[in-house]
């Protein structure tokens, strides 16, 4: 199924779809954007799509750049937050690992649109927000996964904090098959691969794993 | 081996690189797609940083698509020969698949450019050689993959080895950050990664490693 690209703009009459004119300029770059793609989309069909006039938009952003940082920052966010709330948890670091991927993963993969695909854009890496806060949370897994990677050399250490990082990341990759699998079993399955890949052997897995689904279910 | 026919116009200027007409537009083109963007840049832009006339870049590739279908592919082509190799080989599928891997990920974490984050180009979909020689790497991991996850319920097995798979394309991701570490040592332990997610223990893949490294040495 491909869609070779959005069509035509929505009536400047707005669709009843319940959505703020912030959120409306949100989903229609998101779509235009990882549709059509980046470069490709101008701001005046970013509105036209959203129903909003174009001197409106600027109202709530920016242009394109403006829009794109937001979109980035979304992916983020929330693992961020989930990543300070089991910060305060007193569950085996392994545990909160495990749910921290589960949170994240199920975030990259929902919506209607891989926003993930967006981190790899020449642009991304000049918004230096978003690069902050995904700073930031690469360090909320490093730091749950030090307790578990404590015996090896700092150097591999660091490795493989970077790819249990970029496992829960995958998922932007894996999204785009067309059968991709439903987001709760993908987000259980990433998050155990990812306590796979820092080191954690099947016994302790299945522990951790059950803490961890506590802790989602709890949180 | 150089391909400049007789009457096809010269450089305007070309720099001495010893690249043959086409990879000095191919290399052109994984700089400017990458660094820049694939929308952002025209064929012309292409043409003048290789130092080739426009006209004669015709005569390689029928343009900003043809080059992008040719970086594509060869981001892919080199893999899918080494499962082939790999194929015939009559070691253990363990330590095939870390040899694959391996291969793999150095393969993307080799080059100047990361031109595995074309990948996720809207316009990759619709190139359908390069979806196809994708498609049947994947399907080297996952026959090699199958004895290992033999135990498990077929839709767990397909998801498994989405996410080895996923973990040799998550170099793409690491090779985003600055600090990404040395091909050598990147490829060794992604390879790890791709065996771990796959559920090998840690005893197995001591000496599955090397095995696949063997692989390596003696292919």
């Amino acid at each position: 199924m491909t869609r070779r690209g959005v069509g035509r703009p929505r009536a400047v009459a707005r669709p009843e779809t319940g959505l703020s004119p912030r959120e409306e300029l949100l989903a229609a770059a998101a779509e235009l954007f990882t549709v059509n793609g980046y470069s490709a989309t101008t701001t005046r069909e970013v509105a036209e799509r959203a129903g909003i006039r174009q001197a409106t938009m600027y109202h709530y952003f920016k242009g394109k750049e403006g829009l794109l940082a937001e979109l980035l920052e979304s992916t983020v966010r929330p693992s961020l937050e989930a990543a300070r709330l089991l910060a305060a948890s007193d569950a085996p670091e392994g545990a909160r690992l495990w749910a921290l991927a589960h949170r994240d993963a199920a975030l990259l993969c929902s919506g209607e649109h891989n926003l993930g695909a967006l981190y790899l854009l020449p642009e991304a890496d000049r918004f230096l927000d978003f690069q902050e806060l995904r700073t930031a949370l690469k360090q909320a897994y490093a730091g749950l996964l030090a307790p578990i990677t404590a015996g090896l050399p700092p150097s591999e250490r660091d490795l493989r904090a970077d790819l249990v990082y970029a496992v829960v990341e995958s998922v932007i990759l894996i999204r785009r098959n067309a059968s991709a699998p439903a987001v709760e079993s993908m987000a259980e399955a990433v998050a155990d691969a990812a306590l796979r890949v820092g080191g954690v052997g099947e016994g302790d897995l299945a522990h951790l794993r059950e803490l961890g689904r506590a802790l989602l279910a709890g949180g």
